[in-house]
């Protein structure tokens, strides 16, 4: 019995038997062209491509279920790259010169690969796409050679449950997994608000990153308990290892929860996807705090009608009667692209035509939509709890034109004789200049909730998704903190309440710093709405007060960690 | 005489005859093929190419000493797709199939244009230049139709100036003009913080921006006055117009410059390419405010050796005797490639590996020997006067890590027994997150300068080259004016001069506001030095910060303005 540390992503413990994911397949040389059968390869090539579209297929539909649709086109892009005629034609050319199917499979997709990757931006992302259908094919092709039957390739037997060991993995990798056979997820590298570890930490999978090589000792068959609150891994776990870290999360808390001191702090669900909602509901979330309304308008032709959107936003309410459903407006732009909007392609998409920018340009006709369903759903029979925020706002024009948008949505339903009503309206503080300017911001709205993956890498001027700039994107640094700080006071001094919806906000370890910086909610995966309500109920305000003070003067973020 | 406005980008006055820059060359339908001869038509191509080629080497070297060799490699580019043997192949084989070379180029080129437009980030920008090239043909190949020696393609006679009016200039258009040909520069769109703007400042050509539509009503061959310090273009002026706004900037002052009440403020000049160094001198700058190194190492093979950044900032120095040369450390990354450097392609270059990042991990080694030569050149005859600044700070361990191999190198230097002096030293707040640790900062330094362009971009979240979004960034919004202020106040807490070298500190508008604010210093494009300083001494401390507490209380970029 050996453990391991890292960081942990989802406050989860599960185990089973350790499989590294993606390791390269070994082919050897090819074998002398007279000894292969180019019939037999290419009937061998067929049934690998048949094999790879069905299950292709199934993962689709299951992602389509379980991660809200968003995630689902990248199975669409692997099937487009599996019947594509120009990497078809390289395959079979290459089987007719001699080669096997499982070379010619290889040395044509690493040539696209190799082309991809030369270009810029998304087509060298394509790369890692082309990568993973070459290796699904080669699995498929090998497991073929002693098989005529292709099996199923995408994991051990269904009965037994993996750990899956990685040096990182893509959205795609993480997209893919099933949560009924994934016990756990360890990588080496990789970010706390890395696309892979949010999804991660939306299907409750216990997940632990960042353990570096030391990851290297574990090898294929261990067996492996993750534990993901202490991002602890033990490889050979004892009965008593496995006993005292049984396969649950911390008991579920129904209704609110206090301070030790009395203060109440809202413990909210952000859902992502219909997929999301029972769990978010079965979580004791007191509330949604963070409604993404991107995935209504993703793997689809056109954009949701507003019945479409109506319906979706009241199956919320309806599932969380008496309680805050907050609905964030539309939130796409060049990194987040919807095929049928046409998109501006740009040179730095985070810092582009995104958010409420869009909003009230190019799609003012999908923000009016939008606005209409949501006046609609306020006046429903459990419309009371609605709130809505619009994101990226960087100047109080843009701010105004949204509350304008309101109103003039609302005198339309009013002059059609629509039933509708106003939501409470707020603004997601995730720009530097939103939060220098939060006084002016706070003034116009009912609440603010603080985004902190987006604001994290403005402040520190990251691409959150870089691999190589990991540890500056970490909302533990000091003049993250600063900016929290700076909000709350702004909110408070206009009355307005102040909640947090980025990843921090779900992190069990960073509860009592929000407390003692003054958050008024905190909204996060479902998964870890139980372990923040427990480590509410633990913390006293003056403590947390304290906590906080000390963090907001301290000079880096190691600094900050040693304080908690 | 009739007149438009725009915002003036160079506070300068030019005439001379309109020409619109770009428009796509007429062709009209090709005739018959059979009215083509192949081989005469292959002659006109190659001696269309072989003009080209000649031209753009003129250009390649004009530009790099006019513009410091930084935009040199767009014409190395150009050639390159000159030499295409693709593209060659592709118009060979039209004009054999009976096309006119005209013809054959555009249909060629539009082609490979296509195919670049389809892709993503960079190589969509190539799009660009390939244009470029196609037009810089045609006009050459139409040329040719009239007379059998190439005609000086790049513009009207020598001894006629001419005013260029476009929708929107390229960086590749601007470094290409030749200042003593052009009178005056005038787009329909375009920001001020544009590359393209920088540069014809830096050029000292009259530039006026964002006329609109407007524009449209000036036909080639008009006679146009464009007056960049009031952002005024007058049609046909009378000469009375003419001798009212003489071809001349304000009178060069000398020596240091007070407010109306005795307070001082340093007016320095920004240097981007050793062909800017006498013009500094000339404009009567206090000084150097920012040294951008960038220059030494771009359009070679290997980087400047420690020797040859040594004279480079002796050369600066001994032309500043007793003055104050900030020198700012390497500052590329993603967004400014330098081929021998390796740097990584990344999805938001401008929140990549850049400035201090790259100089404390990736280019150590680079960073190591610039400062060697800078201790060297602060022990030189005149380096008194050395500063030296690091660029893209966002964390306090960064700005140590700094500080720490100041001291490694001087330690170095010691014990190799090599004369050398320890410079003043700084940060560039440029990213949100220095401004809000500048307390923490300022403690470590000497002196902060705070970078408005790529803060404004950081602070609002909008991308600085980003046509789409130009309104967003803009220095006068209401929080980058707080940002700015927050660094100053922070830097008088510790008895360190704050200046700032982005563009804002050039625009003669804004020096009220400026010195309101606190700075100390102002640094800018040469040619707006005279301008500043006048304004300086027309100004009151008192008038200048209540007009700044009224820009910090306002609500929007417009309330600013209409301050101003």
């Amino acid at each position: 019995m050996t453990e391991l540390g890292g960081v942990g992503v989802t406050p989860r413990t599960g185990h089973g038997i350790a499989r590294w994911h993606d390791r390269t397949i070994d082919l050897g040389e090819p074998p002398a062209p007279e000894t292969v059968d180019p019939g037999d390869e290419l009937a061998a090539f067929e049934r690998a491509r048949d094999a790879a579209r069905a299950a292709l297929e199934r993962e689709l539909d299951r992602a389509s279920e379980r991660v809200g649709e968003a995630e689902a086109e990248i199975f669409d892009a692997h099937i487009q790259f599996l019947d594509d005629p120009q990497i078809t034609d390289g395959v079979e050319s290459a089987i007719e010169d001699g080669l096997p199917a499982t070379h010619a499979v290889r040395e044509t997709f690493d040539g696209f690969v190799d082309q991809f990757e030369g270009m810029d931006g998304r087509m060298a992302e394509r790369a890692d796409d082309l990568r993973d259908v070459r290796d699904r094919l080669l699995r498929l092709l090998v497991d073929d050679e002693s098989a005529t039957e292709p099996s199923q390739a995408d994991g051990p037997d269904a009965d037994e449950r993996i750990v899956l060991l990685a040096d990182r993995l893509t959205p795609s990798d993480t997209a893919n997994l099933d949560p009924d056979r994934v016990a756990g997820i360890v990588t080496k590298a990789g970010g706390r608000t890395s696309h892979a570890a949010i999804l991660a930490r939306s299907l409750a999978i216990p997940a632990i990153i960042q353990v570096g090589d030391a990851l290297e000792t574990i090898a294929d068959g261990d067996h492996v308990l993750v534990d993901g609150e202490d991002g602890r891994i033990v490889v050979d776990p004892d009965d008593e290892a496995l006993a005292a870290t049984a396969e649950s999360g911390p008991e579920i808390r129904e209704g609110p929860v206090e301070t030790t001191d009395g203060k109440h702090v809202e413990v909210a669900a952000n859902l992502g996807g219909t997929g999301e909602l029972t769990p978010a509901v079965e979580s004791g979330a007191d509330g949604v705090g963070l409604f993404r309304t991107e995935f209504l308008f993703l793997d689809r032709e056109t954009p949701p009608t507003e019945d479409e959107q109506y319906d979706a936003v009241t199956d919320v309410l309806d599932a969380f009667v008496g309680d805050r459903v907050v609905v964030r407006t539309l939130d796409i732009g060049g990194d987040k692209p919807v095929p049928y909007l046409e998109l501006p392609e740009e040179s730095n998409p985070f810092l582009g035509e995104r958010g409420i920018r869009l909003s009230l340009d190019r799609h003012r006709d999908l923000f009016e939509t939008q606005l209409r369903a949501l006046l609609r759903a306020a006046a429903s029979e459990h419309g009371d709890g609605l709130a809505v925020m619009v994101p990226l706002v960087s100047t109080i024009p843009e701010l105004e034109g949204a509350l304008e948008a309101v109103d003039d949505v609302a005198a339309d339903l009013a002059d059609e004789g629509i039933e509708h009503a106003r939501p409470e309206l707020g603004v997601m503080i995730e720009t530097p200049a939103a939060v220098l300017c939060a006084d002016q911001v706070a003034e116009r709205v009912e609440f603010l909730s603080i985004g902190t993956n987006d604001l994290t890498q403005y402040v520190m001027a990251v691409d959150r998704e870089s691999e190589a700039l990991a540890d500056l994107h970490d909302p533990l640094h000091p003049p993250v903190l600063r900016a929290i700080r700076r909000t709350v006071e702004a909110g408070r001094a206009e009355d307005a309440w102040v909640g947090m919806c980025g990843e921090m906000a779900g992190d069990p370890d960073l509860t009592e710093l929000l407390v003692g910086l003054g958050l008024d909610e905190l909204s996060m995966s479902a998964v870890t709405v139980p372990a923040v309500k427990r480590r509410i109920e633990e913390t006293s305000t003056d403590e947390a007060e304290d906590l906080a003070e000390r963090a907001l003067e301290a000079e880096t973020r190691d600094e900050v960690r040693s304080l908690l």
